[in-house]
């Protein structure tokens, strides 16, 4: 475990102004609204929820989502997963495929581990020699863990994932044949249609995944195999997935940060009113006059799903990001008088993406009472920061 | 200091093959060259060569670098020239304005160290405010250091530094005033220019910046103030800087490890021929038949710059690299056959973007002899990775 560097450690219980730029700052209220809005719309609806740590990457946040009620976490990396259950974590589905033999059998051990914690481990599988692989992996150990197996099907994201249908049920019955594997269900996933903009788009996106989904279901039960769940969605989709009576458990994670991209997705009543929680704190360094420049660029927010927003500037003092390289944001002015934050002022800003940009940092700082007058709370490490592999 | 981890210990003198996916792989004998390249070049122009840490934010390297020739090195953030100076690299160009009191008040510090041993430490200006600040913070010191301050001239750029001429003079003016500053010059990037793709293109943008920082020079001169350096270029454009007689030292980083922005570059006969050095190592872990998804995503490689390109395919076997999002890289078959790398097989991706990317990795993993059939030699720790501040 890192432990927290001095300098930072002494920021607890201290103004935000004295939070050093640039720094990934987490709107502690925020969050917590985030959580309890997110716990009181899977109990609403009567659905599992598995956040997705890819997101946070800290086992402190994962401990705060089990006591709201998560079930687990899901991650997309076994060193991920290595990373928080070695913090405590127990409960992990790993929503993403892993060939090499060396990490399987990795994956074998991890599994005994939260086995003997009373805890679970899940993985994900789109091809026979994943899951042969797999079970040989857990047969080598002298005493293997019952791992948890996932199906993942492709239903519009065009990545990993057999398609729906037969394929799915061939690698069902592949996986009932090894004892040490329990076949768990379906994952199914469509990243792509969180980002749809408009809410008709998103709607008729989800309606063919439940479909699919359902008539995959269908055809392994049909076959003699339960299916005891699907996983799936994500925070732009997740009333669809909720509503639909056979997805049994959400994986949305950015819920409890947002970021500006999901900011462009046009809102549903239905939908929980999430709020930004993650901001990056930046300060003017340079001004020629006619723009300025702040000390974050794309080492400190990830801008592959877009430039971060500028936050809370009043009407007259709106201003426009523009990317300004590795280390710099420029900043124009984009209000009738041109108006430019002087040299050493605070700007705010909101990632375009929060996971990657959660994934540059060591730490983020928690503030408790607003960005504006509020106090630095907690310290989070990020403790599976650059787990990749 | 980070300690490098068992798992990674134990790679040493191990084959290429057992480097887990997915991994930061440095061509040693590649980037052996590119260094004796650029060491060349300076000597045959009679140039310094103070290259950008910013790219490897590594002690290691940088010592390599010295011992090579190089005269320093420059770096973009404080807390990156803190992480080198502690592990021995002792002359360091911050490359940017400093603006934060608490911050300048870190410089001094920091030049008192470097100083103590020999060494110096330099800051580049822009404002008024920041100069005095800076000599406020050394003042403050019982026996504060002597600080150089270079004077930053926005030569094309459009973000930090005064414009050409006047303004320049008006702060070399300021700077001379403070008996604990040291002028040392102008620093003049145009850091568009060096991607600028045509011959003509570079040339004609840095005829124009030799022309405005001719001209500074000759202003400052006139008004009775030494102008001991000018500093700056970059790997697209060190050719024109290097003969121009202005430039006396060039900031060139990427010459090291190269990318596939650089490579998309139309080359020039006097440039040295810089090799490609950084490489992704991935593995595939899912193929639908149609595409083969590898475990590489943008949370391995920025994508700013744009996409990697997919190293070493021979004609038949040419592959495409489309975003798979954060943790995963869709290859398309770019090839009349359609053809397919088979599940668990290694892709070597050429990131688009170095320096973004470095900041990704804790480590870097040196091979000897070549990514087919090459050994580890050693574990490189990027030791400033996130240093943000």
């Amino acid at each position: 475990m890192k432990s927290i560097p001095d300098h930072l450690q002494q920021l607890q219980g201290k103004s935000v102004d004295q939070i050093e730029t640039p720094a990934l700052v987490i709107d502690l209220d925020a969050m917590d609204r985030n959580v309890q809005r997110m716990a009181e719309f899977a109990r609403k609806h009567r659905v599992r929820w598995r956040p997705h740590a890819k997101l946070h990457k800290s086992a402190d946040i994962a401990h705060l989502l089990e006591q709201a009620g998560a079930c687990g976490h899901c991650v997309q990396k076994l060193s991920e997963a290595e990373a928080l259950a070695v913090l405590g974590v127990n409960n992990l589905f790993i929503s993403n495929e892993i060939i090499a033999p060396t990490k399987l059998r990795r994956v074998a051990q991890l599994g005994a581990m939260l086995d003997a914690r009373g805890g679970r481990l899940a993985l994900a599988v789109d091809s026979e020699i994943g899951i042969e692989l797999l079970a040989l992996a857990v047969l080598e150990m002298s005493s293997g863990p019952l791992i948890d197996v996932f199906v993942e099907v492709d239903v519009g994201q065009g990545r990993c994932g057999v398609p729906p249908g037969e394929a799915a049920l061939e690698l069902a019955r592949l996986i009932t044949g090894h004892p040490q594997l329990r076949f768990a269900g379906l994952h199914a996933y469509h990243g792509s249609a969180q980002h749809l903009r408009g809410v008709g788009e998103r709607h008729q996106a989800i309606a063919r995944v439940i479909e699919e989904v359902r008539r995959t279901c269908d055809l392994i039960t049909a076959a003699g195999i339960p299916v005891p769940l699907v996983t799936g969605s994500g925070t732009g989709t997740l009333i669809h997935e909720a509503a639909s009576g056979v997805y049994g458990e959400l994986q949305a994670g950015s819920f409890l940060f947002m970021d500006a991209d999901y900011a462009r997705n046009e809102r549903e009543p239905a939908q929980p009113a999430f709020e930004h929680a993650l901001f990056v704190k930046a300060q003017v360094i340079s001004s020629s006059g006619r723009h300025a420049v702040c000390d974050a660029g794309h080492k400190s927010h990830a801008i592959e799903s877009g430039l971060p927003a500028v936050h809370g500037q009043g009407d007259a003092t709106r201003l426009r990001f523009a990317n300004g390289g590795d280390e710099h944001g420029i900043l124009h002015p984009d209000n009738a008088d041109g108006r430019l934050p002087a040299l050493g002022s605070t700007v705010w800003l909101i990632p375009g993406h929060c996971d990657p940009t959660v994934n540059l940092h060591d730490y983020l700082i928690g503030v408790r009472g607003g960005l504006d007058g509020g106090l630095v709370e907690s310290i989070i490490r990020v403790d599976a920061r650059g787990a990749l592999r």
